[in-house]
Order: structure tokens, then sequence, then C-alpha cells
């Protein structure tokens, strides 16, 4: 049985005047056509913007590209969700009977999505000052314990983790040549990601710093595709 | 020789408390290591919000999928970069000696960026609530002129249109099968896009419908790897 939604807000610390825009922001589409995905879509771009504005005030040094990959380490499917079941969020879900027999209150994008239709929904009710404070309570935890350091990680790691977190096969690293002498040799490295047909090519004055440059052109690939 | 940015902000219909926060908002990487990056970054993401809470309220039948269509075809490289010419944004822009001769004042990815900086800037300077307004009155006409028509363009034309905002080959149709009797046929249709190793297939019982059907297909694929 779906739980009351008043003891899950409750447990959130929030109060709606609305209680039918909470209700909402519960409602996967499998149960219904008025469901959460419109929530979701707004609760995304607000949490967004309210992670980019304390990370930018946080970290006044970090470059542009450390400020994304921080809040991508911040704000993603499986961060979210593990927030959701912090709270329990599953026991209160409405889903359709197919997604609830298949155990849909455990999928990480369904509860992903639910908590982003929360934050939604209580910015239509109370506005962003009210949303800006409670996310930023969410995610005080998490923004302590972050150093620009986090946003820092190697290119190959980078790489390894996006793959994963889509997850798709893992990037492969092949030798293609080596020149030079043996105290001043050249590697060059393909690496191969099977979603792309493109494949970009490192050098390097050792076999990893090769593999790391051709990882950090197929993050750029790949940031143009995703553009 | 560069105009002052006060004439620019005059022109925007903005006064700044902080002169120097808009002055940084014109200051491209090329030209020093304090530049807009960061503010461009927060100003991606407070302009993502805006717009998605305008398009949430104005159209409160439209979907998920469309709302994020809409936004798409107000907020992109070409329409801020277009946004920026309008109003000489240009001639302020601090570039560095190479981009000033290679003519980077002209280019839609570094004024589409000092435009989103601009808004970073404004946030910083006096909140989001004059951010918003401000955002609203310059994107007031497109979104008086929009309809959930625009966002709901078929699914090859909005592939086509990706492609192409992404200066990507366009995508190949081909016709992989064709079955059944004359009045009932059922055609098959692969879609490939160059930049993706793997393909997709739609069938319909037109050659049309399946081509659309594959180009759907094709949209969610890059929509996972976009995540």
């Amino acid at each position: 049985m779906v739980r009351k939604p008043e003891l899950l807000s409750k447990k959130l610390g929030l109060t709606f005047s609305d209680p039918q825009l909470f209700a909402l922001a519960l409602t996967h589409r499998s149960a219904s056509a008025k469901n959460n995905e419109r929530l979701e879509f707004l609760g995304d771009a607000i949490l967004g913007f309210v992670i980019a504005q304390k990370l930018y005030d946080r970290f006044p040094e970090a470059s542009e590209g450390t400020l994304s990959r921080l809040r991508a380490s911040l704000v993603n499917e499986s961060s979210l969700a593990a927030l959701a079941r912090q709270h329990q969020l599953g026991d209160y879900l409405v889903l359709g009977s197919g997604e609830l027999k298949s155990g849909g209150f455990r999928r990480d994008s369904i509860l992903s999505d639910a908590m982003e239709a929360v934050m939604g929904a209580l910015f239509k009710d109370q506005g962003i000052v009210a949303c800006q404070q409670w996310i930023e309570q969410l995610f005080a935890e998490k923004l302590a314990g972050l150093s620009t350091l986090s946003g820092q990680k190697d290119p190959k790691t980078q790489l390894q983790e996006l793959m994963q977190a889509r997850k798709l096969e893992l990037p492969e690293y092949t030798l293609i040549s080596m020149s030079g002498l043996s105290h001043e040799q050249t590697f060059s490295v393909k690496c191969t990601i099977p979603i792309l047909s493109d494949t970009t090519v490192g050098a390097g004055i050792t076999r990893k710093k090769a593999e790391q440059a051709a990882a950090e052109k197929m993050l750029e690939l790949l940031h143009k595709v995703n553009q």
C-alpha cells in the first residue's frame, strides 16, 4: 500500500499549501496522464541553478570546468536516488501496476525524477527562496564535504565514470605507436568508446600520459556531442 | 577599439552597482585568466531555470518533452548570439589579440557565452528577481511568438536540426525491408548518423512513417548518450 504523502512531507520538513501539488510530484507516468514529468522538468532546472550558485560562491578560484564537474558529481541520477532513499521516498510513489510489480519504487531513475519533481512542486508552492533553502539543506553535507579536488579527477577516471553512469561499455586504449630514443620516447594511444564511431588519439612521454591525453580528447568530443 | 562597457549596459537597460562584474562578463578567456567563464556557468544555469519556469506556466498542458524542446528552441548558441548582436555586444568584448584578428567578436559561441555571462553578472549584482525580470524582457517577444507547435516538430526535422546545430553531418535513412501485400505493407528503415556507431531501425506503413520512427529512436539514443 502506498503511504500517505503527508507523512513524507513531514519527513522532508515541508508543509505544502497545496498538497495536490506534492501528490502530483509523487505520481509516476505509469500511474496517470497527470504525472510528475512537468514538475521534474521544472525541478531539474531549479536544482541546476541552486547548486551552480552555491558552487560559484563556495569556490571563487575554481574554473568553469571544475564547477561543472563538481556539479555533475553532486547532482546526478544516483545521488538524487540516494537522497530519495534516505527519506524512504519510494514508499510514497504512485506507480502503475506494471512498474509496481517490477519494483519501480527501487529504481534510480524513478526515484531521482520524483526527487526533482518534489523540488519543482516546492517551488510552485512556496517560491524560489523557500525552494533554494530546502535544496541547500538537502545538499548541505555533500557541499561541506566537497573540495575542488573532487572535481579534478584525471580524464581517464572521468571518462570511465561517465561511461559507468550511462551504463555503457568502458573505453578502450590501444597503443598505436612509439617513437624516439628510449629516454625521450613519444607514445601515441587511441581511445575508443563503443557508442561513438569517432576515436581520439593522444600523445605523451609515457603510455599513461598518452592515455590521459586521449581520454581528455574523448571527453571533449563527448562534450561536443552533448551540447 | 573596444567600447566602454557603460555604453553597453545602458543599451541593455542595466545599471550595475559593481561595474567590474559587468566588465568581467565581457572578458573572453583569450584576453585574461580572469575572464567570463565562471559567470557564464552561472548565467547558463539561471537562464535555464528562468525559461523553464516561464514555459511551465505558459503551457500548462504541454508534456515534459514539449517543454524541453521549446526551451531548446529558445535557448541555444545561435539564439543567444542573435540577442547579443541585437545589442552590438561584440563591439564591447575584450578579446586576446589572436581572437581579435580572427574575428572572435563575430563568433556565435563567444557572443552566446558572453550573453550568459552578463546574466550571471546581473544575478550576482542584483539577485534573482532583477535577473529574472531582465531575462524575461529579453525573451518576451520570442516567448510571445511561441506555440506548443514550435516544440512539436516531427522527429526527422528535430534530428536534422540537432545535427545542424552541432555542425555534424546529417542523418541517413536506408530502406532495409518491405513486407506484406501492397495495401498493407510494412517498411523498415535504418537511421545512421556519422558520430554514433549504433544505428536505429523504425517500422511503419509508409516509408516516411518508418523514417520518422527511426529518427525518433535515434533522438532517444542521443538523449541517452546526452544524460
